[in-house]
């Protein structure tokens, strides 16, 4: 990224929207693509905006966390790779949850984290980049974050910073456990406890904002039925039940709550609690389905 | 910093000329205040210095790790304010083991570490900021290292990032053991021990760089006698004795060995063990005072 690198930003959120923030914070010339928060972006859209307005790279979400949404990266990927555009993707809440081909999908820089749904302590940040984006690099104005120097440090052993071992054995041990488990049989873990949660709510009257197809399975938001306090929910839950549930953000503040189930919280077990929980919060509320 | 802030850099040694590099990358037109490495910067030359070129930051590096040296960053404080300059003080190897007064030695900016001084993990870095840099805050690109943004997590719970609780916690851990012994009181143990050190190293018939009155009281800088391995000296510490010393950098490479004696470590019974250890290594090389 660059003085007047053209990026356009698919922003069908709250992280979206802090994607946008960055690019123009290093100098580029985003054109934003706004969706309505709570939907998926149409690979449709994307092609059309990129004809009216060329880019150099095209910057997304993967994994929305403010609104629960998927964002379908492998048309996009592809759209953008037919426009010349390089390809940018946070997939922060994805990244060991949902499928995520980097090379497959021809994804040219990627970032994520560890405490996610990788299941590690917080602290690093993995991040991957392919030939294109690695041809494209420009001068680094960051010691911390210069990519040439970070590679020479990680591939040559050449010294750059002292990083947190504790954070990498840690990260080691959480990469075996899902060597264990299998990367698929792991994502597809998500994704049935994500199925089981959609029941266990519905059972309750309760639903989800996004509709089904672009459904995160590792971050639920759940919508707040009228005359609720969904603040109210969110204390009773962590008070009575030790359970840490997310608010709404932005537009959604009071709307939604956020449920997620990420690595070893993406169980049954924790699903069965979930449910008794807010059976308990909406029955204090007197707001309960007969 | 900004684009054409004028930054004069005390450059004592690798990590004196790494803050000039950082400088250079933020667009600030550098002067350099190059000294010998091995010596102290003399608090005068700053005078002429700033006499010559006025400077709108002077930036210099406390304990310069690489020649184990002390700056006497209290006069190059001062000096800097009359000649109305803020100050930046790379703190990385001194906090927690050398005194420093942030305001009463009126430093504007200060950086340093978790892992050295203070005995906690690496993977932190704490900072200060004075009044006088607050005021003069410029626009920053990045997002991950913006003060206001930091600034708005820290004092007002502003959701920035996510942090790892792990490292918050054991560097909480870290700072109540500083507590119960005192800061003086630790101060003075790492120049106690430094002191044991130079007198065991002299039993050797070793000495170290820097001159008396400049030298780091954590991180001894020890002359390599002539005819020795220093690489096979460190290796046999290693192999032998578990005890891993640094090698010398740039000009000092193949020179010196760079002996940290900081927080826990500093410890009159791992000073014992390193003379033993040392004293082995030579007696290998067949090289050692009768």
């Amino acid at each position: 990224m660059r003085e007047g690198t053209r990026a356009t930003v698919i922003v069908t959120g709250y992280f979206g929207d802090r994607l946008a923030q960055m690019c123009q914070r290093y100098g580029a010339t985003v054109t934003r693509l706004d969706v309505e928060w709570g939907r998926a972006v149409d690979p449709d859209a994307l092609r059309t905006q990129l004809k009216a307005t060329p880019a150099d790279i095209v910057a997304m979400v993967h994994a929305e966390t403010s609104t629960g949404v998927l964002n379908p990266v492998q048309p996009l990927a592809a759209i953008a790779r037919e426009h010349g555009a390089l390809t940018i993707v946070d997939a922060v809440t994805s990244f060991g949850g949902h499928p995520l081909d980097v090379g497959g999908w021809g994804i040219d820089a990627v970032y994520s984290c560890t405490q996610k749904c990788l299941g590690g302590p917080a602290g690093l940040a993995p991040v991957v980049f392919g030939p294109r984006a690695l041809e494209k690099r420009v001068p680094c104005r960051s010691f911390y974050f210069d990519l040439s120097l970070l590679e020479d440090y990680w591939l040559r052993r050449k010294y750059h910073h002292t990083m947190s071992s504790t954070l990498v054995y840690a990260l080691y041990e959480a990469l075996a456990i899902i060597e264990e488990e299998g990367l698929a049989a792991r994502c597809a873990r998500h994704e049935r406890n994500h199925r089981a949660l959609i029941e266990a709510l519905g059972g309750l009257g309760l639903s989800v904002l996004p509709r089904e197809g672009e459904r995160l399975w590792t971050l639920n938001a759940v919508r707040v039925p009228a005359g609720v306090d969904e603040a109210a929910v969110r204390k009773h839950l962590l008070d009575e039940f030790n359970i840490e549930i997310g608010a709404g953000l932005g537009p959604l503040a009071g709307k939604i709550w956020r449920v997620g189930l990420m690595g070893a919280s993406s169980s049954p077990r924790l699903i069965v609690l979930l449910k008794g929980a807010l059976e308990s919060a909406l029955a204090k509320q007197g707001h309960l389905r007969a």
